[in-house]
């Protein structure tokens, strides 16, 4: 049992510090920005909570033994790969903020999914550059997608999934889901296992990626399934970079102009950070789409993000339990 | 009475041919691109009813007028203002392929409203000119508009526009109807007259054109509409260029970067033919998106065009009553 008052320490953060203002019934907040190194030696060992919205900058190993009471770790962030779980003791329980960002980046998932189909990006492009062609309209109508009666197929069906599939319901698709637990939605098929991921990438015109960046998601989107995907359909991803196989996709992009990888999400440099500047040219192709990892900071807008992390934090203060507790053997 | 059987002239259409074999049960057809003069010469005289996608090429007043039995118009378009109102006799009726369209089109409003708010475009041609500037998460996530609890304001709630509100609702959006007839649909608030129109403008985040240019349609967004709308919000023009003024809406824009005219039709140039490469300079503009009006051709491609035309004209062989009647005091 922790004696007196907690001590929560915010790593980093986007959010408006107003947020927070709800946990100070229940702990004095440190704020890492505001500490320099001596206080942060005096104040670090004394942290049962740490909230941070990424890895905090600085928070070295040195750091981290330092904080002996630490024993929750809440994420800003849905998906929790920046975490440095080699550092934290095994008795640190990380919570991510799933559902911190549902529907923001599932509006955004659909947002590319139509900027593909619709061939909105490369047309508006192309007519930019002056270098549309007209065209007989039957031409140009096969240009243009129509989603009634097509498939879309969600990888990874948690909050993100399931806000992708509902918002494509009034377009008439079909929704197939994969993930690890079974789905019983109205409407929507469920799948699992390799098969299972094989037989919605063989049957979806779309593929949306929703699922966290974890040791059995990395790299799951290769050459064989992007084989089993149509020729000319479309690759979402709002997940993370990591999760496409970076050379596979670009080959594949390259041999079938026909199909689309729209991302807002991208592979890491070698200092290990997200890139927007990717070593492979995917900004000189026709059939690629990017945004810089922007669906995601429209929610710390909206405050959806901080609300969470509160409603979590409160119930460890009040010794609830907690949601969102990442299955640390996955990222290690 | 008719004598005989029914002639059918086929003016232009995308459609392919196929599509219009039910009709054969019904009447001749004749195909306008098959014929030379002289066959032009002898069988126009004997058509009572035509179809034309477009007003068709060639077809000038000599010829109607020689189109003594003609009796029906029956447009492929859902919007009937390239028709030559002023050369057709007043005994014609016309018909628009309204509805023909209306989830194809309605799907791509959407796909505008969420590349316009989410910035997709302006973001994916930032990362390829190399000229996105790294931003703050907080700063990024303003570049993204989050669309719940948000309001659409729909223009014209005909087929197109009832489609669009209805796409919109599993993002959480309010929706409001502007139109010439009240509208009961659930959760969808109507409104009416100039008072409604500019209500709608002045509370909306979206706008949605969808109506038909018509006499009182045409330039009906100016300098006074644009100024009732939100500074921070987007125009969707789906319905045809001339219903916005050209001038008002480039001074809009340059006086206002944070609001987006996303548009899929275009004003004419001098020889009335919509032109993607209009007079003033949108195209160098960060807050406009341009797509050239492919919107409906998908609907072309999957057959829901020719299926609305068949079965308006088989109402009329079959003497029942037609649908999308155009009054044609709003064209002349």
């Amino acid at each position: 049992m922790r004696k007196g008052r907690a001590k929560l320490l915010v790593g980093q953060t986007a959010n408006r510090r107003e947020e927070f203002d709800p946990l100070k019934r229940f702990a004095d907040i440190y704020w890492l920005e505001d500490m320099d190194e001596e206080q942060q030696a005096r104040v670090l060992p004394q942290i049962d909570c740490l909230y941070s919205h990424g890895w905090p900058k600085g928070l070295d190993a040195g750091k981290v033994s330092a904080m002996k009471k630490l024993r929750l770790y809440q994420a800003g962030n849905a998906g929790v790969n920046s975490i440095r779980f080699d550092l934290l003791g095994k008795d640190v329980v990380v919570c991510s903020n799933a559902g911190g960002y549902s529907d923001e980046v599932a509006e955004f998932a659909i947002g590319l999914m139509l900027a593909a189909g619709k061939s909105i990006v490369k047309f508006d492009r192309e007519l930019r550059a002056g270098a549309f062609a007209h065209q007989r309209l039957d031409d140009l109508g096969r240009c243009v997608a129509f989603f009634r009666g097509k498939t879309l197929g969600v990888v990874g069906y948690g909050g993100i999934g399931r806000a992708t599939g509902r918002m494509a319901k009034p377009f008439g698709m079909k929704v197939l889901a994969f993930g690890r637990h079974p789905v019983s939605d109205k409407g929507v098929k469920s799948l699992r296992g390799r098969a299972g991921l094989l037989k919605l990438l063989r049957e979806s015109d779309v593929v949306v990626l929703a699922v966290p960046l974890t040791n059995v998601t990395r790299g799951m989107i290769g050459r064989e399934e992007l084989g089993a995907m149509r020729p000319g359909g479309t690759l979402v991803n709002v997940a993370r970079g990591e999760v496409v196989q970076k050379e596979a996709i670009y080959d594949y992009l390259v041999k079938n102009p026909g199909f689309v990888y729209a991302t807002d999400v991208w592979w890491p440099d070698k200092q290990g950070v997200e890139s927007f500047s990717p070593d492979l040219p995917f900004l000189e192709l026709e059939n690629f789409i990017g945004t810089p990892h922007c669906s995601g900071p429209s929610a710390i807008i909206t405050g959806t993000v901080g609300k969470g992390v509160v409603e979590n934090l409160t119930r460890y203060f009040e010794g609830r339990p907690l949601k969102n507790v990442v299955d640390r053997s996955e990222y290690s």
